[in-house]
């Protein structure tokens, strides 16, 4: 099983000297475990030989070669490679630099001990869907984007609402009125559409969440629907609206343009230690026991 | 297609003389069109033949001929009868007699128009899911039940909270402590689950949401699972505790016993005419276009 | 007390034809009762006469003779008006031409009967507070406005999350991260602050709620505070944050500005028919009795 | 100044072993001061007087002379002592063994430095408003109560809705069909209400909220209302329902029994030293700042 991940890219934030330690830790271990070590950009400080660098994360998508990706940073960074790489199927590994995340599960100071035994084999595979978004404006299509958290369609500046016309599978939902509407796979379940109300959704789900911001009208509630489902969204009336992927693509939106989401054919695959559980990453993030109680 | 429900049996409630007519109209519509036409319980007044008649419910149960069960009445009519048929696999069409509801989606005045339809071959078959519930004490089984709707597990009496010890899968989800849980179906995320906070939740959706009730702790929000997960809940502390099934039985619990809930291997099938939808339900019942703007 | 309103303004759409015949009969009604009348706009096909036009509403705003202000409207023309007279103290009325409003609560149909009432001094009086804002940038005023729903802090175009740094009476609150804040009247309970999860506040309470959009800590949950409070908030981060009043002015804020938000002097005083009641409006805008039974 | 809290009452859980250390350190600093201090229960192991003791705190009750109470342990144990104590007026601080709490806002390793500077007179009061409530059963008064946190009409045992119907001020709310209405005081605001939705209410707001639980109906939010009101509670459906005082004292209803609650005119009165702010409190209970934030 070990020559399962022959090449080894590891893709991290290089603008903090800090990463320098681990960094030349983990190339060293990977190296002496026999595996090709690759990492994203130099830094004149850290140690490792020029061998060991590319000079592009371009570079990486090109090189069917690689066999896993181990992301060193936050959630964000992860939520950016997760995107990028998700066409070349290449496994990742998050490993957390502060405090845990969502998808960045591995703390620093067990790194080389989780790393290890999943290069050992020891470990299991967590696929997670992605959404895929097509602007269309008279039957064209404009712009598309893929989404690992949530597309969101959303009022631009001034104060004026949107009105959305939803529909699910070519039946209509509703016109909705609102500040805008998150579209959400089970790994975004816990990030924007969770602040707007929207339940958390199980990886496991083959589920998007439909969440609207301050919708106008009380009874428009989040609405969970098959992951099979084609979502089309279209803009009726709002001054100012746009479509964001991941709040990291965007595209300005004229009255009539809609918004067409599927279900992306690729997947983030994360590798995690065979204890790995969800829940236990829910507990800690949501602050499940160390929250206040707030009752007596 | 025609011969494909050649035994109708008509369930409703007689106590209303406001029924007679309907019913005496849809059976005669039925017979003409070749049908054999059994109605659950005899009324003096309706004019109808004494062969029509079952002497109860459980006959039909027991008779393995009926093709298809009309319920006239309201959701809770339905809610009975889906739980109580959903071992013999009988497709079920549901008339409102009053509002349209969510699972009685037929309106007294289209009734034969929709029927003649349906019996013609012209319907949409909706498979709804089921929950089982078993309670375990000192590893022994002392209950069981089904639910179409959701298992609630909660305080009694008293304003003592819970605390719920849940797994999933046999991973530890966490410890809540609350007014109490609600393991909602599909079905059942536009009942008393929506009233807490949960989601609604698509039919077609392959989920299972868990929605506390008053939870102690802002962050335990609504989750949705899949419906291939198994659940257990397991009472930690509480002086008072009871779980329901969709309302209508009830079984009082006392500390360390668990509730284990799985997805029944029976499901419910709803016939709907063609046009039917479920976002058109949706809309209507909360009142998405007539629901007051809140907005200016 | 007939005398108290010897003159009286009415102020009304004219753009639509529908209006001619209820506003001619308005003030027929008027006249015959003795009263000054004088409509805000001309419109040639109403049979008015010329003596009762103001040419704008500018004249009445100077002219400290107008007892009373009926507006024929939605609303929408209500929170206009309410705003722009609220300095000169002059008591409103509202009817609206088509669904009872919150704030133009008397309906067409019942119009002369209940002003009838009013003018004849059986009324009660209804003292509504509005909000005064300051923006400052580097201690200097750059803008003003009131609001007598609310006044937003909220993120522009773009995805960006504002940071925003509050204050209450010079204690400080949190920094923020959130789409925006709504500081929201009670007025404006029942508007976009509903929307977000804020409650309903009854007009005679003297509070004022903070109520984020969106915000990224789950425990950052609507706040009543007592309406003697200063509020101050910072743009700390967010590259585009804009300051409305009742969506109807908007102020582009850079980092760093404060917007300075008090309750006014002023107050909006709705007269209202001796058996008004606040909850019934309440009923009828929230649908508390048609609104559909969620539970079976 | 200092002679203001000539005799102090030092109240606190002694089943706790750890408590004796602190209390002994504590009436030894108060003593050296000048002050006579009593404590409510005796512990043969913690080395005071038996000239400390009171035999019971029905003794507090009665004894005027009582100038301060200090209360030991959790919020809980705090709650139970102002109600107890509200109707004599006499000051209140709270010391909290563990964790910082809402109403016990002083930590152990501060507390003779705070606690110093309060009997030295650096404090400000805090005036935290009560309820109270009746029941009546055909026009007589069964049962009183009085409650700091919240009186609760709710559901008892069995999975039926309770049917409330809610007067204010004599003016008809609604019929409210749900698992039960809390009635909470600004102090109660971060407990049971805040669960089910209710906002936060800043101590000095003179409001009540009416939270529901688990309402019927999806617009049936919560209200705020002045804490001038007389709110009346009717049991109109609902096999068993009960009124509860905090938690701590309960009576069972029937139907038609009406619980009518007004504001005490007792308050309750914290003393907490100069640079206290109730918004720290709520940052720090709330966990604004370590919650994990929920967006990238």
């Amino acid at each position: 099983m070990k020559n399962k991940f022959l090449t080894v890219a590891i893709i991290c934030k290089r603008d903090d000297s800090s990463i320098n330690e681990p960094l030349t830790k983990l190339v060293n271990f990977l190296e002496k475990e026999g595996h090709k070590v690759i990492v994203d950009s130099n830094n004149p400080d850290d140690g490792l030989n020029n061998s060991n660098f590319l000079n592009s994360k371009n570079q990486i998508s090109n090189d069917k070669l690689i066999d896993l990706i181990i992301v060193i940073g936050g959630d964000g960074t992860m939520l950016s490679i997760a995107r990028q790489f998700s066409p070349l199927d290449i496994p990742l590994i998050g490993v957390n630099l502060g405090r845990l995340g969502f998808m960045t599960d591995i703390t620093l100071d067990k790194m080389l001990l989780v790393i290890g035994d999943i290069i050992d084999g020891k470990f299991i595979t967590e696929k997670r869907s992605l959404l895929e978004g097509f602007v269309e404006r008279n039957e064209k299509e404009l712009f598309s984007g893929i989404a690992f958290n949530e597309i969101v369609v959303s009022r631009g500046g001034g104060s004026e609402m949107v009105e959305l016309k939803v529909e699910v599978d070519n039946n209509f939902m509703y016109n909705q009125r609102s500040d805008g509407l998150i579209i959400a796979t089970p790994t975004g379940s816990t990030a924007y559409s969770l602040s707007v109300g929207g339940p958390v959704m199980h990886p496991e789900l083959e589920g998007i969440v439909l969440a609207p911001i301050a919708p106008h009208t009380l009874s428009n509630r989040p609405i969970v629907i098959s992951d099979r489902s084609k979502i089309s969204i279209e803009l009726v009336a709002g001054a100012k609206c746009s479509v964001s992927f991941d709040m990291q693509s965007e595209f300005n939106l004229t009255s009539n343009d809609k918004v067409i989401i599927e279900k992306s054919l690729n997947f983030v695959n994360f590798l995690h230690p065979n204890n790995w559980s969800f829940f236990e990453v829910l507990r800690k993030k949501l602050l499940w026991y160390e929250f206040p109680y707030i009752k007596k």
